[in-house]
């Protein structure tokens, strides 16, 4: 069926059901960065496959929202669809709410699948068209016309074992049922897969690059209740999840099961879907705030960050062999962005308990590495030679815990240009990195030290300089950051946070320099407590790209002192060309 | 009478009125920051004079709620009075509503002059006691009991001419209309005294340090009237206002004039008081914002600019000739930080248009630097001799614009540590002064340059980095400002802000170091329009308590450069042995 066919059985839904506009939004039930496969709404309705994006579909106009990353890629993909493409953040793009405004009645009904909307954008969407005389009903209208839908299979869910985690699920579910009496509330969901992941220490492969699987929990004060495939838990999954005293139900039940609560204070995420809300709104008070073991996950525990550590020295090793074969090969073989990237997961396989990439990596040579979320697809990557500069940012799953490291490079000639910027990000990446502060600093406090270079020369990046990254966990994570954005969650011994600041010329040159860091206590002085970075990732970075003459002493002997450190944890994993080969890159400044 | 009898009298105005508690806020109808002797209400119930804290009075207590600045000195005005000290901000001191709450009984009335009550304030305090059973009720009973008070006189009201505002009253009250319409509403009530006196360009002295007068502005789509004492208005401030199409009705016909409206959509700052809400809530819609005009009054137009510049040199000339007579006399003449603040006034006195300080001055000697909010009193201030540093921040009002300026300096032997602690507050300092950043960035943002010279010691500073400044006006203003705090109003060109890092070592030493910086466009680049700031304040930093070696290249070569630049201001207006003890100060590093 080519995607103009599918408009067309939809419209036709949409007229039996009275609808003037349908938004066909790119989530699934639980608000994941990555769908699974049978989730794919978006990409099987419209044939674009971008990460971000939405389609609306009139009765007469159709249009997919999305931004910079796909303006190229959008409309190959649309073609003959019937959708047009709109791109947001440019000037004169209508604001999708406002454009549905336009092309519908009075007293038009308007729909979206609940199931795959967060409360949080229902509300906001609902309000806004209330206010303009327009009503917002909850179909699942695409139910009806993809009715042969991949499964996501039956992929194991299984133990992340005590030594890796740290703290049992007992004593986490212990912790939330205390903020949960703290809050007065009798019910807590968990909806987002990776909350429910850590709280239970089960992982899954549901979804590309995140060990994460489809479910749902439920906490009251005496009973845990897990919805998902049960036939997907191996026996050891089983027996843990006996042991924490946590019970077992259909993933298909938790709808059935939450038509019977009543009378009951909900502790609820505003990220949750609506369909959770309509479901339980009308007999019980909820509690709308964050999933309280969102702030305990992202505050890695010593176990955690010993798991950290190890993954570090393995990664590592991979990339620096990677780097090798990388800078020795390019212009003597043919190489394109995506077999690189394929050679990259190669080397990073060789490494024990490797459960895969992290996330898609971003292959991106010489002006590619300009596009921020540029993935190399399999059909027409570009061609690599020994000729300017590369960006490789990547990252691995491991059973111990996740990677995430950005290394720009040269394969071959590169201007003073390239040379003086890529000094600044550097610069940005080292300030960060040496700087100490007080309990309560958010990242917003911070995020500037890394720009600076870049400022004083009329430069910047448009992304965040750093994510919360979780432990066999997904690769994004909150609520802390370092970012522009005013977030109020402080910095807190044990999160783990990149480091990333980029420099991007269109058509020229990407530039990203990035490593993990995790907050550490510094020392308590007679003013507050103070806090510093410790670097976890270890992997050099090129001399050869670096104006010594711009970095200050401090910050040169900071880089002495990590490629020192680098030198201390790889060098006995390497030998021979590359043990050479490496030595010279960790040298000094 | 005393403290006790006054309490004595409140609290059987209160059982007359079946009042548990009463709340006397230091507070004027118009939340000044500075209040007119008739509104010292908490002063004259009390005996503490402090410019921060609340009383509250109940049946059996009465408590005084102030904040660490007054730990000493509130005991001592306390005395005798009844009433109980409560210290702000130290462990196991009760929330002021929860102490009401356990000192009340269920179903308990309690009082506050809505008047002297912020909206803001009103609504969070009447919603707590709610919750808990009590009933917030606006009951004056001060009114009867404090019959004498004085008045603020019959202070002219004067023109603030266009030559020195560069924006005439007219436009900007069309401005406002602009904005009003903008808002969708129909009238516009401006309660703020700095806001009114700027909107009209009229100047008074109804309060210490600030040139404003108390008055009600209230706009609507065809009318502006202005409620002040029509006896005040000069015959020039006469005429502007009907010039300007003002109508000017008297103070006291205020409230009266509210009643009459009705079925309006009423534009009002949360910081207006209670009074003004209670008499319009009936029969009108609210559109609870901040004041249009305070944002229009943080940007600084040409010509307010220009009167920046201008004063500074005046000032920096008055502050030259003070320091030359300090650090000249101190160790030979008897001294006290209040004659030395004497002092201080006269050289600024000797200036042209020298309208008064737009603060109490500040002066610190040894120890009492430390004391961030420090002002000496006539009676038992410190003698002051040549041994050790001192902190002097001060300002003056001249028709021309407002001044904020601090320096530390020795009058004598200081320590190492002195020295580098405050060549650290000074590295703070520049790295602010040195800073581009791109349009859209907030003071929270830049917060962090000028604290991590001292954060990488373990040290920092418990008070904002920088506060806007009035142009004639207030010198504290909004809405912007550099501090920790997430204040999302983002940095324009024409702002004027304070540059102020400090450092207090209790009973030994205070650090600050203050000059007003404006922010700038720099340039236009292919990635965002980037803007910097210019140093308004013209006065060198004392050289022999630098560390040299601490500051980096850049950093010596900014303070040279800003040295010559005070040398060019100011040295045209030296002579004699000043002027050569200053072209010492400003030689190079």
């Amino acid at each position: 069926m080519t995607a103009k066919e599918k408009v067309a059985l939809l419209r036709a839904e949409m007229q039996k059901n009275d609808i003037e506009a349908f938004i066909v939004y790119s989530a699934d039930p639980h608000m994941s960065e990555y769908l699974p496969e049978e989730w794919k709404e978006r990409s099987w309705i419209s044939g674009f496959t971008g990460s971000a994006g939405f389609v609306v579909i009139t009765k007469e106009q159709a249009g997919l929202w999305t931004d910079g990353r796909y303006f190229t890629q959008a409309p190959i993909e649309l073609a003959g669809s019937g959708i047009d493409l709109y791109k947001d953040g440019i000037e004169g793009t209508p604001h999708y709410i406002d454009w549905i405004i336009s092309q519908t009645s009075e007293n038009a009904k308007v729909a979206v699948n609940a199931l795959a909307t967060s409360h949080a954008n229902w509300d906001l969407l609902a309000t806004k068209l209330e206010q303009n005389n327009r009503k917002l009903v909850d179909l699942p209208l695409l139910k009806n016309i993809w009715t042969e839908r991949p499964s996501s299979g039956k992929n194991p869910i299984f133990v992340h074992p005590l030594e890796r985690a740290g703290k049992s699920a007992a004593d986490k579910i212990a912790d939330i049922r205390q903020k949960m009496e703290e809050q007065s509330a009798s019910i807590h969901i968990i909806s987002s897969l990776d909350d429910v992941a850590w709280t239970l220490n089960l992982r899954g492969s549901d979804v590309e690059c995140n060990p994460i699987f489809l479910a749902y929990i439920t906490i009251t004060k005496n009973e845990t209740l897990l919805f998902t495939d049960l036939e997907k838990l191996t026996t050891e999954a089983h027996q843990a999840m006996e042991e924490a005293h946590v019970k077992i139900l259909p993933y298909q039940e938790f709808f059935s099961y939450l038509e019977g609560i009543s009378g009951e204070s909900i502790l609820i995420s505003p990220n949750t879907n609506q369909s959770v809300y309509d479901t339980l709104k009308a007999n019980n008070s909820f509690i709308v705030a964050p999933v309280p073991g969102n702030l305990m996950k992202a505050i890695k525990n010593e176990t955690e960050l010993k798991g950290f550590r190890t993954v570090m020295e393995r990664d590592g090793v991979a990339i620096v062999k990677f780097l090798y074969w990388l800078t020795h090969t390019a212009g003597k073989e043919h190489l394109t962005e995506y077999s690189i990237s394929e050679r990259l997961r190669a080397f990073r396989a060789e490494g024990d308990n490797f459960m895969g990439e992290s996330f898609g990596s971003i292959i991106g040579y010489q002006g590619n590495g300009a596009i921020i979320h540029y993935s190399p697809a399999k059909e027409g990557s570009a061609e690599v030679s020994n000729v300017g500069s590369i960006l490789v940012d990547s990252g691995g799953q491991y059973l111990e815990g996740t990677t995430d490291i950005t290394r720009t490079f040269p394969l071959g000639e590169i201007s003073q240009e390239f040379k003086e910027d890529s000094t600044r990000v550097l610069q940005g990446l080292i300030r960060l990195s040496m700087v100490k502060f007080p309990k309560g600093t958010k990242g917003v406090q911070l995020d500037a030290f890394a720009r600076l270079p870049l400022w004083q020369e009329g430069k910047d990046y448009n992304h965040g300089t750093g994510h919360g990254v979780g432990s066999f966990m997904n690769v994004h994570e909150g609520p802390q950051n370092i970012r522009k954005d005013m977030n109020p969650q402080e910095l807190l011994p044990g999160m783990v946070v990149s480091n990333e600041p980029g420099y991007y010329v269109e058509n020229k040159y990407g530039i990203r320099h990035e490593n993990l860091i995790v907050v550490k206590e510094w020392k308590k002085t007679e003013w507050n407590t103070f806090y510093e970075f410790e670097t976890l990732t270890f992997c050099p970075f090129f001399k050869n790209s670096i104006v010594k003459e711009m970095l200050s002493s401090d910050e040169i002997a900071w880089l002495n002192q990590y490629h020192k450190a680098c030198e201390e944890k790889l060098a006995p994993h390497l030998e021979g060309d590359i043990k050479e080969w490496f030595l010279d890159l960790v040298s000094p400044l």
